[in-house]
């Protein structure tokens, strides 16, 4: 990470510059502009306005409008974090109070309207119809993804296809977006703007499987989160689904497991990862994770060497390597 | 309003029809379809889309688009409903029971950004840049005039131009944002463009305070809302700003049953009311309605007469006569 980070370091510092000034820009209440700031300046690592900078950046197009269309993606993601920790009554994001527990419900819910509606806009002023289309369509993928999990809610469902078509449009969607939205910005072809779309889509894909890894594996200290949360919620993710596969007296037991009650799991977690362990589980998903990033790659070969795209295979690298 | 209604019936209910067609070509997700259909057929007078409707028939223009459009109006109309009901809690909406108390509040929250995204594609898709770039701008007056109030929430602020700061951001931009879009579409000139969003202000303005009156005089087997919320919640709306404006005894005693707590305010509703309407508290918020009517009807002027006008200023007048 340490030569990706020199690499990336002052574009997210640019990012963080141009988003200052946009939404000092576009904001007149100080309140409203003070829960923004905090759900926006958070430590985040802005991969999303990255990946829609670099798939330009693969055609070596650069602009000042470019950073501005790419905050689209950082705007969207904080607003969906916004709503998220309502829904979720979260105590905490990245290390500090969550921003419903700053101010209201009511503050959050709307700072998350607005960003989601300022998005738009820039999305549609700066990068155009085709852009506001395919942003459009990962925003609408968000949600029913959501609903696809609501309605399932209260079984178990352990196909692969379901995992992954939640994880399409919980994750993946969004980042497919914003590396599309670098080609279309670009004026590139057809083929190379579908290209990126499933770049992202794999990057998408298996960005999510380490983090259901990390759920299990992580370090806390690194992560800030508490491992075994998945489980305890009973969260049907690759290395559980993977695990269940066998028939084994592991499997049996780890199936067992799972019957019990949130409280009773959390006490059966280190149990459940050693199954998990055992009956590979975990290396099956960590390989899931790194075909996907082969998939990802492949995909930017329409591409001729650049900067750009070692930047991008730099990143696509760090997502399997990442620990926090 | 009967013959208002005869005029726009065949209109709502083609709204109606297309909305239907609209959304279901829209979402996949069959319980995704039930919420936002649930909060969008609920009875609605379908004012915002027929606005837009009625300001590109000023120009003689119609298209299957313009309704298509229009739906933007209804769509984010519900989405702020929806996100209203989970900030308030609420528990009815239209005499039927509010959507966060059928489903739960990550539906709502979900199912209104669900309604955002699509109601910002729409109009971009449909109605091109200009007209995202006024429905953004209309978006984001609302969310600034929420935390206007949320920034005055402890202290009880009795200048008028507070009132209709908020009212602007409130109610008046989308409104506004509904007949100016029809005016874009209709490719009016820049001078007609601006008359209706000036009628279209005017108009909204005026809605809220008729709104406003009710909450005090309505008769609550019509407006399906008790009477006295605004009073028992401390709200300074026009008529009582008006009616606290003098020094007499009455308006001494408003003032000090203000400072009781809201369920003793709640007691002391019908003995404010009177002393509203003795001095003259409700007659001048009526009277300024009025103006703003006036205002609004003058800024059509510029138009040749047709019954497209005709329908608006029926519609203008119903806003001043309705009683629900």
């Amino acid at each position: 990470m340490t030569g990706l980070l020199r690499n990336i370091r002052p574009e997210t510092e640019k990012i963080d510059l141009i988003m200052g000034q946009d939404l000092s820009a576009a904001i007149d209440n100080p309140l409203l502009s003070e829960v923004i700031k905090y759900a926006v300046f958070n430590g985040g690592k802005r991969i999303r306005p990255l990946l829609t900078i670099l798939s330009a950046g693969l055609e070596d197009c650069n602009s000042p409008d470019l950073y501005r269309l790419a905050l689209t993606f950082e705007y969207l993601h904080a607003a969906s974090l916004l709503h998220d920790d309502v829904i979720d009554h979260a105590e905490e994001r990245r290390g500090r109070k969550a921003a419903n527990k700053v101010w209201s419900n009511t503050h959050v819910i709307l700072a998350g309207d607005f960003l989601h509606s300022h998005a738009m806009r820039l999305a549609g002023t700066v990068g155009g119809i085709s852009c506001l289309k395919v942003i459009c369509r990962a925003t609408a993928a968000m949600v029913e993804s959501e609903f696809l999990q609501l309605q399932n809610a209260e079984k178990r469902e352990t196909a692969e296809s379901y995992y992954f078509a939640v994880l399409r449009g919980k994750t993946a969607a969004l980042i497919a977006a914003a590396c599309e939205t670098g080609a279309i910005f670009a004026d590139s072809t057809r083929d190379k703007r579908q290209a990126l779309a499933l770049f992202g889509t794999n990057l998408g894909l298996a960005f999510q499987i380490i983090d259901d890894l990390l759920d299990y594996l992580g370090d806390e200290a690194k992560t800030g989160k508490t491992v075994g949360n998945d489980f305890q919620e009973g969260k049907m993710t690759l290395p559980l689904l993977y695990a269940l596969r066998g028939d084994s007296n592991d499997c049996r037991e780890l199936k067992k497991l799972l019957t019990n009650t949130a409280a009773d799991r959390n006490s059966y977690f280190t149990r459940a990862r050693d199954i998990i362990s055992m009956t590979g589980g975990f290396t099956a998903a960590r390989q899931r994770a790194i075909s996907l990033i082969d998939e990802a790659l492949a995909a930017l070969h329409i591409f001729p060497d650049s900067s750009a795209k070692d930047t991008l295979h730099a990143l696509a690298h760090y997502v399997l390597e990442r620990d926090k």
